[in-house]
């Protein structure tokens, strides 16, 4: 045998080999990739111009992943949109370098969703100018609402005064940025809205401006929640009063130094007079009179303030909790500064399975608004419940017109888990709430698709099974923990398992599902028609009219606006007794139809995402049976009594 | 180097190699597997009763090709239908050895769609008895709009003396016997409709014995087509008159010539009296007079006499062509003997791209019925438009149940081509015939997933978007040809291009694209509503009232039903010639995101069958611009007379 045949051999051998390893789609995974689960290529060549951080970023991604052809990064103003960019041919355009970075992961995503480097002409551009999110992170570390381990901003790993931060943190937030950037987010609330004076402290500040740099290069400018009572809370002013000068000195003072080190700082978002934040109210002023303050601070450097509407057992204790945003803010809609925004969680009361459109989006005319939506699943079963809220925002969306917005904030789910999210469908959520935060067309089921085929598999039969599944699992969800409009039936506190007959005299009693239940032996259901607290009036045509009456009224929300009898007939001829039971029944059915898909998607997930979902669907099953128990059982007591 | 070492490196390589070949998904095809493109797997043990031809290729099937658990095969009366069957883990049940082959295909399909040898407990039985292909092939092998070769039968390699034929057609008629059993197809007509007498002479019937022997283990029961006149025509009668006794005679004895050699032959298609064929109207004796003799005759074998009710211009000439159908048989129904069954087309004139459903189907109460699909694409593009036809016979379903039929048959697209079908797409249309006569529910979508997956790729992305395109075929097939109800402006004989002024003095003018038309200066269209040739009467309630109102006609049908003036508001506000131009755009503009898409699938099919489709959309668009211009030039120049 000759050298050059046995070189030839090995040869063989190693390409052999290389295809073999290629050939091997299933192997363990953490999730810890999300969707960005790119093979390597290393050799694209990508012509762009040099010298920019976010179009080194893009030419470094497109070298690394992209398997096509060879492209050519450019910009120009052509495209007209600042975010926005236009593919064509081999040739990508963008009026700026972000564009060129949303292109980039546009291309990698279509390659990751068909297995090919495919290049379609297209020209793309963001719906929303805001697309956000809020991370409820404490500064030390823990995370309201977050079922996905700490925060992943770790303030003791930041050194403000060198302006560096732990390797570990560096590579979490590259990996954060790179997801956000890839699904077009371009902002971020790094503290809870509930939130530490501290925050706002000159050494937090120079730790902001770590991350804020770290972000920047990713198109993500960096927000922070502010305490309303900060000067005050600070020790720097003896008052956090709107009107008295010192504080607007203060906060003036402080958008310059914030300013000084981050120039392209968001601005601040701020929870006010609400479930015992401070805010103006504390000191007779107005929320336009607080905001505005802020506004008047932030506005020389482009900075917005984001204000909730999220206020409660303030002004208006006693009123019907879901009235109380309307209340608080129809009749100050005009007196806000230009740059400040409204943000409105979707329904009225609380990111519940189902609510209705919340209202304050029809009585806000002269206000920029936002729509606060909930990634993480505090009332959807945490990161225990397979459920993908997609399909909820579409509907929202199907309400209130998202681009009439100015923006869209999601209150994130990420956490230090090696998974980031918990439950890996989870992730499916934050995936979601970029994609359509981008583009709110899109379907719920083709971003289910690009998502699972990206994350899992490209194979036909399993996207296709677990699309539906997605598809199917809020309606679940709402269906055995509280169909046809049933709402905040909660334990307390945690938000997770069942407890409809919920009282605590200690509690304020709209934190009581009792209160939200009104159940009683004639029927059930929270009577907020015309002739119960009128909250329906507060609704644009013809809605009002429509939830109004109970024959008109959409079953999915029977018992959110109607006290109902239990015998009362419902659309398909059956009483509303035999219905509720119906829907627990249909909850837990539907539960056990998603493990049995699970299971036989088996052959088609790595063994450890699979047994981490497989583990998890119990869970939820037992929860669901739980929540079909309880409730039920308690109902029947009162309609038997 | 040892010769261990050498050894070791040679079989790592053939190793390697192997996986290789296993990896590359993508070769040449020639599309002659159809979507039976099963890996030899070769490994499976299979348990199953041995000495039945059918269990032994039920177990050859999986022994072959299936990659899973060992499996059970066992026949018992737990299993009620037939030709059902149940599987339980890995027990496979079923009460007669077909029920055991079709769970075999059952098996491979699904392993197939998924990739995986997937086992889930199911039981299945068909929901038509009788589901059966019509070939329209000649004795001389021609086929009588068929568009991929010659006849598949090929009656001079067969010896009927020693009941062989040449290995060839063995291979061929074993494939087709596979493909048909795959799907659940359990009968065939051989021989076209328009039927030469001489394929019930003895000659011809020794050659069907040795097919029907072939297909027999496959589950398939022969058929023939018969000229009613085949006694006179054979020269063994002076007459083919039902009520001369002779000829009673002369068909008791064919049945029992037959059934000696053919003992579960089917039996006989009957098309009399019409297009020029003989029928026992040829003796003043009505239909139910000729087909009771054939029953008889048949009646001691368990055969049966298919009747078509397509006749037209014999007894009613004159009448409009559609009606002629229920004018012939509706006054006959309940004097057919229990062993004839009416087959009728769809629709009521001839297989158009669109039709309304044939109102036979609500006059006839008496009588079995089948219900004739057109598989072959006479009307529809013929083998050079991708045309899928599932959506087309879904909504005949929707009118017509197809549980209250005793059977479904289908003209057959099936030729000597290697590919069987010409266009690799008219592939799904036989595949999609026998899953809806097997279960009519399935929907037209799951079907072409079903298919795609088998046919050609598992690839997520390519799977949805051929299946949009073949869910989108046949109403853009409608739009670029004929839309709102527009039918038969087919060229002359070949009915495939547009002649929308076609006009022969010597054809019959049911033959004429002009009678159809109707259309003047003032509008277009055949009135058949009460105020003209009250078609819509013959249709059952409520479509006979909302067929008769060209205000709640629905407009796929309007031209169909109505002479309308060519500025009548359409329901989207504009006028009918507007709404004519928009759905002949709109039909050349879906033929270019199908030629679009097909760019895009490149990377997922091998060369030859890619090339092949991508050519023949290149017709389709031509042809497609031909229809648009040529129908719309005409149209205006009757409107602007």
């Amino acid at each position: 045998m000759t050298k050059t045949t046995l070189t030839y051999i090995m040869r063989c051998c190693t390409m052999c080999i290389m295809l073999t390893l290629f050939s091997i789609d299933i192997c363990a995974e953490d999730g810890s990739q999300l969707w960005l689960r790119y093979a390597k290529s290393g050799s694209a060549v990508i012509n762009a111009p040099q010298g920019n951080a976010t179009i080194d970023i893009a030419v470094r991604e497109l070298r690394d992943y992209w398997r096509g052809a060879s492209l050519t990064l450019e910009l120009s103003d052509d495209v007209v949109d600042d975010e926005g960019f236009r593919i064509s041919g081999t040739h990508i355009t963008a009026r700026k370098p972000i564009g060129l970075l949303y292109a980039a992961y546009h291309l990698l995503r279509v390659q990751a969703e068909t297995g090919q480097p495919m290049l379609t002409d297209c020209t793309e551009k963001p719906a929303l100018r805001i697309r956000m999110l809020n991370h409820w992170d404490n500064p030390d570390l823990t995370i309201e609402r977050g079922y996905a381990g700490k925060s992943i901003f770790k303030w003791e790993e930041i050194d403000g005064e060198s302006g560096t931060m732990s390797s570990e943190m560096q590579a979490r937030l590259t990996q954060y940025a790179r997801a956000c950037a890839s699904i077009g987010i371009n902002g971020t609330v790094l503290n809870n809205v509930n939130a530490s004076p501290f925050m706002l402290a000159r050494v937090y500040i120079n730790k902001v401006k770590v991350i804020a740099d770290a972000l920047r290069p990713y198109g993500i400018r960096v927000f922070l929640s502010a305490n309303f009572a900060s000067p005050m809370a600070l020790g720097e002013t003896k008052t956090a009063d709107p009107a008295n000068k010192k504080v607007k000195t203060w906060w003036m003072k402080k958008a310059k130094q914030i300013y000084q080190l981050i120039p392209d700082f968001g601005g601040l978002l701020v929870k006010a007079n609400s479930e015992g934040q401070p805010g103006p109210g504390d000191y007779g002023r107005s929320h336009s009179d607080g905001a505005n303050v802020l506004a008047d601070a932030l506005k020389p450097y482009g900075g917005l303030v984001i204000w909730r509407s999220f206020v409660y057992g303030a002004n208006h204790k006693g009123e019907d909790r879901v009235k109380q945003a309307v209340s608080e803010f129809a009749h100050l809609d005009g007196q806000f500064r230009e740059n400040v925004i409204l943000q409105s969680k979707n329904g009225p009361l609380d990111f519940q399975p189902r609510e209705p459109y919340a209202p304050i989006f029809d009585n806000i005319k002269h206000t920029d608004q936002m729509a606060e939506l909930q990634i993480t699943q505090e009332y959807t079963g945490q990161s225990k419940h397979l459920v993908y809220l997609a399909t909820m925002w579409k509907e929202f969306f199907s309400f209130v017109n998202p681009r009439q917005l100015r923006g869209i904030a999601g209150v994130a789910n990420i956490g230090d888990d090696v998974n980031w999210c918990g439950h890996p469908f989870s992730q499916a959520n934050w995936y979601a709430f970029g994609r359509l935060a981008w583009n709110p067309e899109l379907s719920a089921e083709s971003i289910a698709e690009e998502w699972l085929t990206q994350t899992f598999s490209r194979e036909f039969y399993f996207v296709k099974q677990l699309t539906s599944v997605m598809m199917a699992s809020r309606e679940a969800c709402v269906d055995y923990m509280m169909p046809l409009g049933l709402h905040h039936l909660f334990k307390f506190d945690h938000h997770y398992g069942p407890e409809p007959d919920g009282f605590k005299a200690e509690y304020p009693i709209e934190w009581c599902p009792v209160y939200y239940l009104q159940a009683d032996s004639i029927g059930i259901g929270f009577n907020r028609s015309s002739t119960g607290t009128g909250a329906t009036s507060q609704y644009r045509s013809p809605y009002n009219k429509l939830y109004d009456d109970v024959k008109t009224c959409p079953e999915e929300y029977l018992l959110w606006f109607h006290h109902v009898a239990w015998d009362y007939k419902m659309r398909n001829g059956r009483t509303l007794w035999d219905n509720l039971q119906q829907h627990y029944c249909d909850g837990v059915e539907k539960v056990k139809q998603f493990k049995s898909v699970w299971n036989a998607a088996k052959p088609f997930v790595d063994a450890e995402r699979w047994q981490h979902v497989d583990t998890l669907l119990d869970v939820q099953y037992d929860n669901a049976c739980e929540w079909k128990d309880t409730c039920l059982k308690y109902f029947k007591s009162l309609k038997d009594k």
